[in-house]
């Protein structure tokens, strides 16, 4: 499905004045994994609860699983089986479901929660705080995320992420690849799909953002996941980057 | 009505975690008036206006003008007058009728829209980037406004203000004073109202806040109206302060 401007503006956002630019006006970001390192967090605060409570743990495999579950869970909301969930608290499904299949016991309710806030302290890629601050000077950008606002609002905070606005998976109340997160983002900031680029490591992601008319910008993290490579990068994004210093490079910022 | 913990729960917001802690965590922020200057820089722009297209207009009365028809504009959406429609929107049909008022003429309708397009490029009250870059370290900081999302965006990146996110009224199609306003901005951060402060130049504004349960301030911006007075601060209000270097000091920040 490729929205035209005259469809999209049928779809009743309203385009206004800024809307009737051509150019590329706003860059969105996939967080998880494209501007922060969750696997690498995980681990190390994995690791450092594992030492404060004697446990034996391969941290590795807890990380890849709770990323593992991560897709499906959302699933579950997407197709009707959950009513809307926040990624904070199906991430606390998943946790509560990985204490036990790695037989991790002995944490009160307090630990656990603060365990799950992991998500909430993810440290940026390094490239990842320069490359926004570079990009901002020229666009707006802002996370285009599955987490809820309140969760993106504090991974910026302790990142240092200089959003100009955050668009959570709340707003919308769907989970990508939904449609309604990418239309959402353009009926916030009115502009029309052709005005914005979608940043991900995610090609599904890119997928559903390309199919509506956005711009797209593969960004290579070879570290997020578990084997340290990609599945073959397809030949249909804008840009393909190692960072998003490169990604500003290439786009003059 | 106020609002307590449980009811709030009731209401269906998912107050998860950080909700739980007593203290004061996200300041909101009315916005044109209190963060910024609409008087002053409609003022400014409109002489520059008038220079360049030899009009000759009282353009403290248009400034006053334009303020006065705001909120009557606002609450023909509030009353279903009129369905939602954006606060840029009902800038330009205020515009339009204002041109006829003050007999201008002239101007080719890229130059009425980059005209009611002053209001994205409002200018910070003095205090107003010092303030808050203070209060950001300590507390989340958002605007809480009328205007839309793209529309504080740009105000933002215009002024320099360094949000850690934007709330418009486009996200919950409400105009203040409706109490669906104050009530997403909880839903976004997850807090309970007990947890904000309202921040504000208009006491009609803190007090559907404090009627939720919000904590308030109110911040005396004198030059904001024209005839540079206050109505009586009525005694109601958390803090009362001159400006936001005053209320970061209260603060602790």
């Amino acid at each position: 499905m490729t929205i035209t401007r005259r469809e999209f503006l049928y779809s009743g956002a309203a385009v206004f004045a800024v809307g009737d630019a051509p150019g590329l006006r706003a860059l969105l970001f996939d967080t998880f994994g494209t501007v922060v390192d969750y696997r690498g967090t995980i681990i190390d605060e994995g690791r450092a609860l594992g030492r404060r409570k004697n446990l034996t743990v391969d941290w590795e495999k807890f990380a890849d699983a709770w990323r593992g579950d991560y897709a499906p869970s959302m699933n579950r909301v997407r197709t009707g089986q959950l009513p809307w969930t926040t990624l904070d608290r199906l991430n606390r499904i998943i946790l509560d479901k990985l204490l036990v299949d790695f037989r991790i016991s002995g944490l009160t309710d307090a630990e656990i929660e603060d365990f799950n806030h992991v998500w909430h302290r993810l440290k940026p890629w390094p490239d990842a705080v320069s490359g926004l601050t570079r990009l901002k000077k020229k666009y707006t950008i802002s996370p285009l995320s599955n987490g809820n606002v309140s969760l993106l609002t504090d991974v910026a905070k302790h990142a240092g992420l200089p959003w100009d606005l955050i668009i959570g998976a709340d707003i919308s109340r769907h989970y990508k690849p939904d449609p309604e997160v990418y239309l959402t983002a353009a009926r916030l900031l009115e502009l029309t799909p052709q005005n914005m680029m979608m940043v991900a490591a995610h090609q599904d992601d890119l997928r559903a953002a390309r199919a509506l008319g956005f711009k797209t910008a593969f960004v290579k993290r070879p570290k997020e996941g578990p084997n340290g490579e990609h599945r073959p990068i397809e030949p249909l994004w804008d840009y393909v980057v190692d960072d998003f210093n490169e990604l500003a490079a290439k786009l003059g910022a």
